[in-house]
């Protein structure tokens, strides 16, 4: 039995590769994936299917209702933006940023850290070819680190510290698809989309599904 | 229209008295309960009295699983202490305590504060009186805090910064319940038990009923 890691699973391509990394540096890892009232109930699905394929330990799914506060695109009834320019992208918060989702986020896998005694969180945030996220930062990660280690008995009474795992944070998505594909990561399992089919087929459009065919192109060209 | 401010609101003694505190300082309050698979539902009926009577401007009741992780009496199937001494009760992390509970609490309170543009957060915690619990501390409020202003676009594009406000940190429940009272709190609407009957009766023997009784007696004894 290796050392327990609690991990953030969203099924898409990023959070697919952390965990593979995960498993590489012999963690047990518990993924713990959101149903947070988003659109896209398929990224479950390919959370469920990455979780079995790369071995996590166990799979859990928090229910959590952000639909109540509204203000994103991704939980309240407004357009999900498409074919914006690579220069748009990357420029402001968007109006897809869930409010506060990374806190909480990681407020939920704090507790069931402290409940399996896990000293190392994974989260799969990326502040190169990220999509604007004020809370996919390094400074607002050390930050919630710092709070976690002051919230939490375990961490406190043990005198080990709970660290924030960040692997991806300065790889370029071309990066990122390289290592997971070293580390045997079949991508056809995970989806990026923000706005998918009820089919789970990707809508090709929005930032995400612009951000991850450039990694692939930018891959394919690196490998050729 | 004051300057609007999110309140957690337990349906207890202590968010009762933030509440109206809030309020004599001219805030719009937004309180925000949790439905968390606690034992005691009554906890929130009691939410909903207090926010009607104290006049806040809306209550929102979120819903989350924290059974999902088990590892507390007040939300796993363990039996919860009863008559233990003062001493007892200021010394050591109680079984009662809820892992990363108020991390995860803030976390929500500050979606909702970012969906409203609202920039102080209230909560009730007490460092004073406590039970034992780690994120009652100021140590963590602060880091809570400097968390939240690096994890909201708002706080960023606006520069104005989130404050955590905890009025009570400091006072003793004696003190608590003097200042409530002054401000004209009916403390028959709260309740702070963490064993209640289902008709809403305290139990008189659990920690939380053993800090209220003193509380009150304290209070008796140097108004008298």
């Amino acid at each position: 039995m290796g050392k327990k890691a609690v991990l953030l699973l969203s099924g898409g391509l990023d959070s697919a590769t952390v965990l593979a990394i995960a498993k590489s540096q012999g963690y047990d890892v518990y993924a713990l994936s959101f149903k947070y009232g988003q659109r896209h109930a398929v990224e479950l699905q390919a959370a469920d299917r990455v979780a079995a394929k790369l071995d996590a330990t166990e799979h859990k799914i928090a229910e959590i209702d952000l639909r109540l506060f509204g203000g994103s695109a991704l939980t309240a009834d407004i357009a999900i933006p498409k074919n914006r320019s690579n220069h748009d992208i990357g420029h402001g918060v968007p109006i897809t940023y869930v409010p506060a989702r990374n806190t909480i986020f990681l407020s939920f896998a704090l507790a069931w850290a402290e409940v399996l005694g896990a000293y190392d969180i994974f989260i799969g945030v990326n502040a190169v070819d990220y999509s604007g996220y004020p809370d996919c930062r390094p400074e607002f990660i050390e930050s919630f680190e710092k709070t976690a280690n002051l919230a939490t008995s375990y961490a406190i009474e043990s005198g080990q510290k709970i660290q924030i795992h960040t692997p991806l944070i300065n790889l370029s998505k071309s990066e990122i698809i390289k290592l997971g594909l070293q580390l045997g990561v079949d991508y056809s399992m995970t989806i990026s989309c923000y706005d998918p089919s009820p089919q789970g087929q990707a809508c090709g459009t929005c930032d995400s599904c612009i951000l991850r065919a450039k990694g692939f192109a930018e891959h394919a060209i690196i490998e050729s």
